[in-house]
């Protein structure tokens, strides 16, 4: 897999997919190995793998890329791209690549991007990968940036609610991300000391919710906070309302599962239940340290892999170092939350 | 007004209404004060005007207030009471007075509070009141505590929206507090550099809004964000659906307004909009130290109030100083958000 | 003096004197005020009167203000200027006025500022001021901004130090920013629930702060902290050291009065006491909310100011307007910290 | 090494050494996994091992660890406690455990403690251990709690320096936590994006120092941040001032090396170069949410290391588990920077 490059490249580094803090930290990082240290050419690609189709790009100089460690986005931008349009860019990809000048690519993106990634590698555009999830789903790396700025976001709100569903005897429903998987919820939820923690992984009953908040009254306890992800459901038959219900207008009754969970609570328990919807608020903004510095590694490590001809490999945390690990690797498997993880968190429940 | 009194006192403190960050802060300041400078019992009374009434109560000594200076919500609690249950009180006012042992209290609460101190004193309970509203519409004073919090809050939020915002091309709508005025939503729409605020004060055209949008991503801009106050509505018949409808299950359907704004603008504009409702998070947590100043201060001088006589008066921020003003000054008006306030946020519309 | 001018205008600006969060969101508010609204140009003027003095300028539009709310420091850079200099540049005012092709000059900066802001408007160059001192310490505005920011970061600080001061049982001295006046010490100090509160308006005696800290430990409390303006002295002859000497290299021995002061509590009471020096942290970073509404409100002010022919003025906040107040009354005192405001700390002493 | 227990138990819980954000969160942990699940009684000793020593502790309910999930510092105390004493406990071992009544011990601490409660473990007194250095330099574990806390506190100083560095042409100094080891140091500065990072692992020069600043001078950066851990070292006789001095009352002259380093660079580079001195700032405080959930973590494990009983223990990170690792391989080795590590921030030197 390794032929060492000492030689200047150009570089091109795009970012693809839904928005995460520690994008810019990454090109930041790509920007500063390769052309302070291997005299590169950096070339950033417009709109993720779009850029790559259409032809846009600019370069990327150290002045353009200062301030990017504190802020969230990407300058580079993002758009979806359909299947068919990036097949067809795989096939043309030595066209592509020779457009936009570039000797190998930097392709920072989630599972579909790294897929991508494996077949233009494969077609003849050499690519590295970097692994991009809010969600922190990637098997194949300990954890991905933006999931702890996420889940800082998240847990300070929860810190906030605590204290006024206190003084007033209020359930409060606050809604995180993760459609598909539960880290961001079962991490804020623990963080924020979480009554309830309902997540993709465990379809919940919610009589069985409804009586942990009857149980903590009956306690003397005050109130109840229950952090649920997007993504969860309640087992099928538990909830009275039919929540797929699409009003006259196509939009769909109730909003998303915390709006749907608070009313369902207050009708149960004939207690207030306010619901919170962080929404995008989980994805933006300023990184936290710990995402920092961990794209600032992912986009050194991939300017190294880039020299040593690793393609068809994304940069991966494993204990403290960062490794080059197949991309194959990283396709195979969603991280779900397994049942002991689960369990840590019933001592809270 | 003022009769001095050297003497050690007996004075009950409750808090009344709907939470604000820097309750617990005026409590602590309330017993610093009294206890420490003028040796007074200091008496918190539970759940505002309901201990009062049920004559609910314990000592509140310096011990106890340890660590309050940086806690939300209240740790005397708060509860609703009906209006006839208030009357019954304040014809019974003195017996209420002698059973708690208090010979005078300090009342902690929003408009209503306020009022209600008003006829306790006159009845023969000799009430301080603290003006507290988070929303800051309390017109006899230059702000209210936990305003500064809520539009702390609030402000994060935008903060962490643009970025995102921007790297995807969205629309985003913070649905903030505010059901009457829209100090919150003006003051943090402001600070956040949010593109549309809308206010209660002033009813919004759809359409108008839709062709703001329009206009910046005709600029090259790639985004914008909404900030709408839950109490501000569209001008008569500028929105499409019918926002007062009602499901089967007798729950108002799209939600609050800015729920209802992502999904009008949405369609509108065919660009995604997404919401967020910060909720009760803008009413819970620490204090910033601004209100966490002006509640010690609020606290501090409801003693001296109380010591002096000052009865049937609430202690105001008039420019730097704590002035003492007559009760009825403070609920003959609403402060809204006058037109040329307004004016010097419409530079960022 | 008020002439209305409805003409579009050239409108210099600069920043001058030490750094203040906030400067930024002026420069940005008077950027969309005078653009927008007014289709003026506004010109920014480099390192403060150096720029004005060496014709060092560039037109700032719209798109150079993006992001700048946020934004800590000030992009058009600041320095410090001879007392000579200014003078021979106030003499050549109309000349330097011509040079750089502005009709009108929006000057933000301190008292100094000022003053030379009201000498060029009588010379021939009018100037609109925009108040700012991080220290507050201008009597004629309510607050100035950048205050509410360093009392934030102060804040923050002493709340940290509580817990672990608690743990350890320790004494924790806290360095603040003020050199002549004590409102961030005082403030920070209220806010952060400091025990002791040592400001430049009040000599300390090294032996009261001693004996209160023992006080604090007789009562069972576990520690202390003790915030210190930088400018605050001990009364003369109440401390053992010579602060004053100076070692071989000529630098002062022993640092700030933070250090010292910690130094001398240790020899005093035998128990470890730490200093902690926040420094320049107070006048960087990001800005509170509150911050940036007061430097949006200002910047807007003074553009509508220049329009109005409301020279030799600035602007202030009164209550919650925003006024315009002849630079004269700006100068002529010190806003320092009350006894009766001082006081009002004394509860938490 | 592991017997089951199912049985109640009777488990003590201390904490040692210095102060971490996270240490309540363990306790609480303990206390909820320990009543809620086994049944177990949990008895709090305080101050470390001079309460197990002197007999003094008390059970902690569910009820006294609400809140503390958010608490820095530590309910419990902690107290340094002479090697003799530690030696004369081990040898009371089983006299000591029937005194205070417990079945088991969890020791909170760092290597000190590891090693102690090691002994005690042999002794007859059966130990749990929970690593906890501020510092992160125990090697058999990924990661520590309160590290993550100390490098955001650090972060966010670093943040605010740089734009206040910026605009005034400056060189800053913070110095950071870490007297044998760089990581706070190194990941806050990689964080922070400082330009120079100074760590106990490799003795600096001075003059380099100066260089680097000086060349980013040159190619017209306007500033620099030096992070400087509070053990680093100049590389022998690259300073100039004797810093070993002491002035005439024992005090070192010119305070630690954050306030010397700044002195030197100011003679040396001609420019003014501030320091900023975090000191506790950094290890008290509200933890990070990561540190809130590893803590929680590892008293849930800890609580089941003694019911399985794995004496002579403690609880480690490894990857995303955690792991039962014997306390003996704790205590080999310091986990120091090591070259790569240190290479990756080299980027931004």
């Amino acid at each position: 897999m390794e032929r060492e490059s000492s030689a200047t490249m150009r570089i091109g580094v795009l970012t693809s997919g839904g928005d995460c803090p520690g994008l810019n930290a990454v090109i930041r990082s790509v920007v500063h190995r390769g052309t302070d240290v291997h005299g590169d050419e950096i070339i950033g690609i417009e709109d993720g793998f779009l850029g790559l189709i259409e032809g846009r790009s600019r370069p990327v100089s150290h002045d353009d890329v200062t301030g990017l460690l504190t802020l969230g986005g990407t300058i580079l931008g993002s758009a979806r791209v359909k299947r068919e349009r990036i097949e067809w860019a795989v096939e043309n990809a030595p066209t592509l690549a020779r457009n936009l000048g570039i000797d190998a690519l930097i392709a920072i993106g989630g599972e579909g991007t790294l897929t991508a990634a494996k077949m233009f590698s494969e077609a003849g555009l050499p690519v590295v990968g970097v692994p991009k999830t809010i969600d922190n789903d990637i098997d194949a790396t300990d954890v991905t940036f933006g999931f702890d700025t996420a889940v800082h976001v998240a847990t300070e709100a929860i810190d906030r609610l605590k204290t006024t569903a206190e003084s007033h005897q209020r359930v409060m429903v606050v809604e995180l991300m993760g459609r598909h998987t539960g880290w961001i919820t079962l991490t804020a939820g623990m963080a924020g000391g979480a009554h309830g923690i309902l997540i993709p992984e465990k379809p919940f009953d919610i009589e069985a919710v409804a009586r942990m908040v009857e149980d903590r009254f009956e306690r003397g306890k005050k109130f109840a906070i229950i952090a649920v992800a997007e993504g969860a459901a309640p087992a099928e038959g538990t909830m009275r309302f039919d929540h797929g219900a699409v009003d006259q207008y196509g939009h769909q009754t109730f909003g998303g599962i915390g709006t749907r969970l608070a009313h369902e609570l207050e009708d149960l328990l004939g207690k207030e239940a306010r619901p919170v919807i962080l929404g995008h608020t989980q994805r933006g903004g300023t990184p936290t340290s710990r995402d920092r510095v961990l794209a600032t590694r992912f986009g050194w490590h991939a300017v190294e892999a880039v020299h040593k001809g690793a393609f068809g490999h994304f940069t991966a945390l494993r204990r403290n170092e960062i490794e080059l690990v197949p991309i194959a690797e990283a396709v195979t498997r969603l991280k779900t939350v397994p049942v002991d993880r689960w369990a840590e968190s019933e001592a809270i429940l």
